[in-house]
Formats: structure tokens, sequence, C-alpha cells
């Protein structure tokens, strides 16, 4: 998420330095191929689009639980980074390509890439439970909503497990495969500012909408060296698109639309004008570049 | 766990209502046939070794909060139970046969059985959580515990991940693929009473190494329909097996002997008379039935 310079370099290298740790500390000791896959999984990112959230809504509502905050963002991050190794797997998406390099199974082999997923959730919760030490009692309700945005019913998973059913209701794919992890965004930063995470969950599923209406962009139109990724797959996979139901400019009208409800889906609090203004300029960068004019 | 009749009643009933009800919090909403897969990964069981030897440490220590006890036994036996769907995995040992019916990716499909195991290792996160509700400050170390037996460096997915290297740490290998659960049902026992872990490390780690001389005696000499498993897999993938190494009775020998060294590492503790008499008993049903008077 980028508010301006002054802003952006202290939140994203906090994420980096905080992921760097985690990983750290599962390398020592671990077999090497595994503890490098991991690695590879999650070093370079791609554009850490939810711990960003979730520090920007943990700041808004003026957290000074710093380290909290970092290992819920973190813990997201990590999460994130396993679905996207289990989903490229041969049995799901068969994907070669993932964040501009070989997925992880293609440079690792499939045996490492289930244990790099596996291993990447595991540590997923033990990152949050570490940055917890100094506030124990907020540590519950945070495990909980990392819970469900990863597990079943309504989580990640469960998001990947409509792909096995003849008749998926897509309501619930959508929600769970891209809408939980905002949620946990939004939530998570509330609660490890010691903030309800009621109000904010209308902000996350909006932002989550919006960035898989961006996603289905990207699918639709992008070559695969600019998205990192194979691109096409909706049509290939037979999968809902945004593009296909409502056109380009449909599309990124409704891209702008859900943004601006997300931006004004955000509570009141200590710093929310920086954050409406720092959701729309986010939601603009997710149009993707040589469209910007397209139904502006 | 067998002490007698009237303990094992109602410890193996908590275990099993306390796996239900996690397992039927998962369930609702998910898609039917995921849900259909965790539930088969999960019932009927094994014989609850781990989760038994959990609740057994957490009453020996004067536990009071039963809840707190039966989540983190819950926890630990979701927690084997997803490394089993995605050992079994072709990708793995490609095992067709699990206790005694076909394996989760033989019922279900490869994509199926990888979110399962997915979806169990976050339930047993989010179980835990919830069972600490009335205890928040213990549930750092509890997440903490549990996390460490699960991934990496040191957690039965870094052993599974040994599988994958040249020159494997043997030592490495197993104390991660069988002791690391068995040191968490130990410790975290205690913890959930309120103790400190330290002290109950040892009897883990031994009953660990007793249990996977009792697997290997069970893969060499079973037939699969008496072990629910594939067996004669050690010589297949050519994996070091005790009973190579030192003959039948010279394995009984020494499945016995670590037995006796667990019962003696327990700590001094309200109930650590009868525990040292259950861990004994539970040691010797350990034996393969037809070998028991070998080396006795």
């Amino acid at each position: 998420m980028r508010a301006n310079d002054e802003r952006v370099t202290p939140i994203k290298s906090r994420i980096e330095a905080s992921l760097l740790d985690a990983i750290g500390r599962a390398e020592l000791g671990a077999p090497p191929k595994l503890a490098a896959a991991i690695r590879y999984a999650v070093f370079p990112g791609g554009a850490r689009i939810r711990p960003h959230l979730c520090l920007a809504v943990a700041e808004a509502c003026g957290s000074s639980e710093s380290a909290l905050a970092e290992g819920m963002a973190s813990a997201i991050e990590l999460l994130h980074c396993a679905s996207l190794v289990h989903d490229d797997l041969p049995c799901f998406d068969d994907a070669n390509l993932r964040r501009g390099k070989p997925s992880v199974h293609r440079a690792y082999g499939q045996p490492l890439a289930v244990l790099t997923g596996d291993a990447l959730l595991v540590l997923s919760f033990e990152t949050l439970a570490r940055a917890a030490i100094s506030r124990p009692t907020r540590l519950g309700g945070l495990i909980t909503a990392l819970a469900r945005a990863a597990g079943a019913p309504y989580g990640l998973i469960a998001g990947q497990g409509w792909e096995s059913e003849a008749s998926p209701s897509l309501e619930h794919y959508h929600r769970a495969k891209t809408g939980s992890l905002f949620v946990a965004a939004t939530t998570g930063g509330a609660l490890a500012a010691g903030r309800d995470p009621g109000p904010w969950r209308r902000m996350g599923e909006l932002l989550g909408q919006g960035y898989q209406v961006a996603d289905d962009l990207l699918d639709a139109l992008a070559l695969p060296h600019e998205a990192g990724k194979p691109t096409r797959q909706d049509a290939l996979l037979d999968r809902p698109n945004a593009v296909v139901e409502l056109g380009v400019s449909g599309a990124i009208v409704r891209l702008r639309d859900l943004v601006s409800h997300a931006a004004a889906a955000v509570p009141e609090c200590p710093g929310a004008g920086p954050l409406r203004d720092l959701v729309m300029q986010v939601g603009e960068r997710l149009v993707p570049a040589g469209l910007k004019q397209t139904a502006a």
C-alpha cells in the first residue's frame, strides 16, 4: 500500500523484517532443501498487500503494540504464501510460474512443495504466538481470526475445496478464496490494537471483492510475464471471471466502486482519514497499467 | 492408554467428544466433500495414544482445567491425523490403506487429501485457542509447543522433509517424525495444568522412541490387515528399522527398556505413581500380540 514515500518505507521494511525473522527461526536445524524451499516461497514477495493493510488498520486504530500487529501481518502473509504453494500443485492449478519464477513444486518437487505449504501454515500460528508474548490476552482472538481465514468452513482451504464440488456456491467460493484474508487483515489489525474487530469486517470484505475483480482483470488481460504467473486460467479451468461477466470497462467500474465503498466503510478511529486516502490510492493501483483511463 | 476400565472409559470418551465437537464446527457450511473427508480422516480413530497421554499427564499434575487439557489433547490428535493424510499421499508413501480402510486420497482423491491435511492443521490450532478462553495466559505456551511439534525445524513436517535429503540425520528424522508429538503430549499436559513443561520433556522423548520401535516391529512382522496399513514399507523404502538392526528379540528388549525409563522419568507430581503404572501398561500393550513371551 503506497500512501507516500515516508509512510511506505517503514511499513514495507517492518513487514520484510518480521517475515525474515520468522523464516530464520524455521531454518536453523531444518532439512536444508525444505529450509530453502520455505524461504523461496516467501522471498522475494509480491505486493504484500494483506500485511500492509493489517498494519495500516492497527496504526489507524492508534496501536502502540507494533510487535503484535507485525506478528499478525506476517502470519497473514505466511498463510497467503502457503495457499499459493498448495494451489499451484499439479493436482490443483498445475501452475509453473509464480511471482515471475518457477512455482515451488517446479523448483523443488512435489514432496517438498506439500511440506513447504504445511510448514508455512504452522509457522503462521507460531509467529503470531511469539508476537503476543507481551499481550497474552489478545492472542486467542487473533488465533481465531487467523484460523477462520484459513480453514473450514469459510476460509481459504474451504474455498479451494469448492473446486471439488459439482455445484459450487460461488458466493462461498469467492468469499473464502479471496475475501477471508482481507477480513483477517482488517479485523486482525483492530484486534492487535485492542479494538472491537466487528466494525472492521465490512471494509475487509469489500476490499477482498475488489481485489478479486483486479485479479480477474489480470487473468483476462495480462501476459504471463507481466502477471508473474500463468494467465487466461479462468477461461481454461472454467472459473467465473468478472471480465467475462461485465466486460473490461464494466469490471473496472466495479473495482473502483468496491474500493470507494471500502474506503467509506472505514470505521471511526484516530486515523480514519489517512486510512481512507490510503485505500483509495491502493485501489487505483489495482487497475492494470494501460487501463487507467478506461471508464475513469 | 488402558490403566483399568474405570479410568479408560471417561478419558476415551472425553477425547472422542472433544474431537467430534471440533470436527462438527469445521463442517457446517463447508464444501460437502471436504467436510466428509475431514471426518473420514479422524473417525474412527486409532489408539489415540497421544491425546490419552496428554490427558493422563494433566491429571497427574492435578489439573482442574479439563477443557484446556482436552483442547490440547484434541489438537495433538488432529495434527497427527493431518500428518497421516499427507504422508500417505502418492508423492510420499503412496499408501492405499490407513486404519484398515482406504487412505484419504484413495477415497476422496488427491486434491481433497491435500486440503484435508491443511484443514486439520488449521483446526488443530483453532481448537486449542477455543479451549483456552477461560485460561488465556496459558495459550501462548501451548500454541508454541504444538507448533514446535508440527513444523520446522524439529517437528513432524521437518521430519518428513529429511526423506528428501541424500544424507538425512537419522537422529533428527526419528526425533521429529515420532518423538515430537509425544513430547507435545507430555509437555502440553503439564502446560495445560499450569506446570513447568521442562521436566516432562524426557518422558515424552523416551515414549516416542519406544513407540518408534513398536512401529518398526509392526512394520516388520504384521500383515497389512493386522496393522491396518501397508507393512514391510521400511525395507521397501530403505528406511531404518530397529528389527533389522537388533533382531526381533533385541527390538522387544529395547522397547521394554525405553518404556521402563519413560516410567522412571515421570517427574514428581500429585499423580506420579498411577501415571508410572499406566506408562508400564501402555508399554506392554505396544509389544505385538504373539510376542509377549519373547525376551520377557
